[in-house]
């Protein structure tokens, strides 16, 4: 094997081990029900599901010339840090404030299994989209949020029973998708009134 | 509400439709298992998977200038029609003859949930991705074809084991990774080789 080889195969081979590692996202469950509600949902169901929709939906985006590559790339990556990090519950404040510091140190253990030049590009946007400093970040940010809030509506509200949330909390959560796609957000708007409306989801109380 | 809020309110109200039902991607499992073996993975663990594959490992496409926005379209929607279809074990060869006109009969009630375009657009994807007739096509059926092989290779080859599979077979079935990835179809057969080595794989009987 001459010195190419070497170097190609070591390549190769980081690459696997990422993509070996990865599978473990299969197993990081958030608080999301599926729509038959017989189970919650993993982290590599909704990343799947989120690519997907940014595929569909992709002309409600707020700029035109979003890359919809790029938005790919976030979405799929997303959520790796919670290998390490787990699944932090959108409406718990108190882990919300640690998040991003939990999240850094997953991050650069799990992007660094791979080649130094893929490591800091998907680095980079990891942090691109979790700071949502582009049009591309807010976009995919916005179908990160829309999906969950989504199923929380289709299944009677029943995370969100679970947890105490009330409608202030998810108005106040979620209004951000509105950066990502203001068509997106009166879809969004309106599916949280019904939701009122059919009683699962609680009104503010103050 | 005007003519236009009308038309786009009914066009954003099919792809929320179409978004909904494709949440029954996440209850259709495969006959491979985690790599922690705890479980078999599903169809929607799966097409994440593979998307992510195709983004780390886009260099090693058998032609430079594959569209990976394309790749990742095909990979995302590939196994949407297993929703009607079910999954199709790629060893059970009388179940594979038969796989092409269930999974059609699947693909037209499936995308036509969308409006006129989308379905159009998906589809022909779909259909191309199946007949192998572009570069894009290849290398996303490599990939298709890698992440299970990869997954059996990495479990002692469990799935091959209940299901009876051997060498020969597993060579035959995978073969085609070579049009979409020379270099993914090297590391494919190290792969095979060892787990023959190990015991993992049973010879070829003849």
């Amino acid at each position: 094997m001459d010195e190419w080889d070497t170097d190609a195969s070591e390549r190769l081979g980081k690459q696997v081990h990422f993509l070996l590692e990865v599978d473990k996202l299969k197993q990081v469950y958030r608080q999301t029900y599926l729509l038959d509600q017989s189970r919650k949902e993993n982290d590599a169901e909704h990343s799947w599901h989120i690519a997907l929709m940014a595929v569909v939906l992709g002309e409600h985006a707020a700029e035109s010339d979003v890359d919809l590559l790029r938005v790919l790339k976030m979405l799929l990556m997303h959520d790796l840090v919670e290998i390490d990090a787990g699944d932090t519950f959108c409406y718990d404040e108190a882990a919300q404030r640690s998040k991003l510091q939990r999240e850094r140190v997953a991050a650069d253990r799990i992007f660094n299994l791979l080649p130094a030049d893929q490591a800091a590009e998907y680095r980079a946007l990891w942090e691109e989209f979790e700071a949502a400093t582009s049009a591309e970040a807010r976009f995919a940010a916005a179908l990160d949020r829309l999906q969950p809030l989504t199923h929380n509506c289709m299944t009677q509200g029943r995370a969100w029973q679970e947890h105490g949330v009330t409608e202030d909390q998810v108005l106040a959560r979620n209004r951000h998708i509105a950066d990502g796609s203001p068509a997106l957000w009166r879809h969004a708007e309106n599916m949280v009134q019904n939701a009122v409306e059919q009683g699962h989801l609680a009104r503010s109380t103050d």
